[in-house]
């Protein structure tokens, strides 16, 4: 059985003042758990049903610190899911260093202001998706180890670098370096006809109001999905999500062009 | 001030038991609600603050039946989202026969399967942007009507014909009037080598079981959306809302190539 103290601190772990103080967060679900751990990430709590245990490979076992065998109702009180799954785990936060040459390197992701938990997420799995290895986050996007993001990112960040920085500075150091920073805005260029490189930064502007003005002068190229009909209500922007993976998707198929 | 009656009757929406039997939806949000306004729809309730009903035009007024002024308070007790917005409406269901000559005519989506409410909004939304006008679903999908797709399509509805049909009987019409069947599979040929054509019927399958068995069969082109990296863990798959985007975007660029 698991002691309270624990089911307190594994709950703590939703504030993420508590994540940042601790390099921790909650990892949940059993397929994602299965992911992390066939990564070889290590693991510091795993609270899992019996069956989930057994299940462990010895190889995997031993990145595991501490297994707490719980029944599903001890599930329900550390889940933040109506419907908690199997597993639930405890992980360090990874720290990337924001690497210039890494992150100049092919094309990386800028996202300014995304403040939905759930589309942050489907952003880290289309990014991974696509082949993009570092996103820099504003300092006021949600927190990427935020449960509902890792929930949405089904697993992505174990491939995709996150950093948190002041984008005016890093837009401006990309800019230096003479990259191209790519933008979406609802007056841009269409993606389909425009010219799209092998480096750069692509950046996302917040879901309602877009990409702040502070930035858009440091934007080289302003691009848009558009729309393909001519219809006037109902249709006013895709979500960031969708944006997002066809974006990505367009700069990736020039690539086998 | 709302009557319990009203609250209760609005709250039984919800159900969709009782949307089949009157007709009737509920569409929450300002925005939505004015989109559908500006569309010229009929509301047969619309509940928002005194300050949302100052505002609306005339022209827009005389296609309310019933206005009530409702307090936050109120909004709450018929809202299903946790920080209500300052409008929700009450709609009629559109009925769309599947007429055959204008489903076949052009790109239209087959969706088998959906389960999530988000996801069938994020598709509704998706197939609205590129142009797609009609999607049928089979009878085991998410409601259309259902609140969390309404929010999710964003007013999408307003220019997408949802039909609820049996796939098996609609891929066989398609496939009987010699039309393309293009179906997403893990193993399907990558999309941006494909050729697709203008008309035909796109579907997209379950979020964890893909496109069933039974209607393989009917398919007469597998595609897939490629992955770009060579990671192998943590991204096992793109959301189904995600390569509904990805691969709607796909055959309408090819339109204006």
């Amino acid at each position: 059985m698991i002691s309270k103290n624990k089911i307190r601190f594994i709950n703590s772990l939703q504030q993420k003042k508590i994540r940042d103080d601790k390099h921790l967060f909650v990892i949940e679900g059993d397929k994602i758990v299965r992911e992390y751990l066939s990564a070889g990430s290590r693991l510091h709590i795993l609270a899992a049903t019996q069956e989930f245990i057994d299940s462990l490979l010895p190889g995997e076992r031993i990145n595991i610190t501490e297994i707490e065998a719980v029944r599903n109702k001890e599930l329900k009180a550390i889940s933040t899911l109506k419907t908690p799954h199997n597993a639930l785990a405890v992980a360090e936060i990874p720290f990337h260093e924001l690497n210039e040459k890494e992150v100049f390197k092919g094309l990386s992701v800028a996202l300014d202001f995304i403040q939905d938990p759930g589309n942050l997420g489907t952003i880290i799995r289309a990014a991974a998706w696509f082949g993009m290895n570092n996103i820099v986050c504003s300092e006021n996007c949600a927190d990427a180890f935020n449960p509902k993001v890792v929930q949405a990112s089904m697993g992505a960040l174990l491939n995709v670098k996150i950093h948190y920085s002041s984008l005016i500075w890093f837009l401006g150091e990309a800019r230096k370096e003479g990259l191209e920073v790519y933008g979406t805005f609802p007056e841009g260029e269409s993606i389909y006809k425009s010219e799209l490189g092998n480096d750069g930064i692509i950046i996302l502007g917040n879901e309602s109001k877009g990409i702040s003005s502070d930035l858009t002068p440091l934007v080289t190229k302003k691009l848009t999905v558009p729309k393909f009909t001519k219809a006037v209500s109902g249709i006013e922007s895709l979500n960031v999500g969708m944006a997002a993976s066809v974006v990505f998707s367009e700069f990736a198929r020039r690539r086998i062009e």
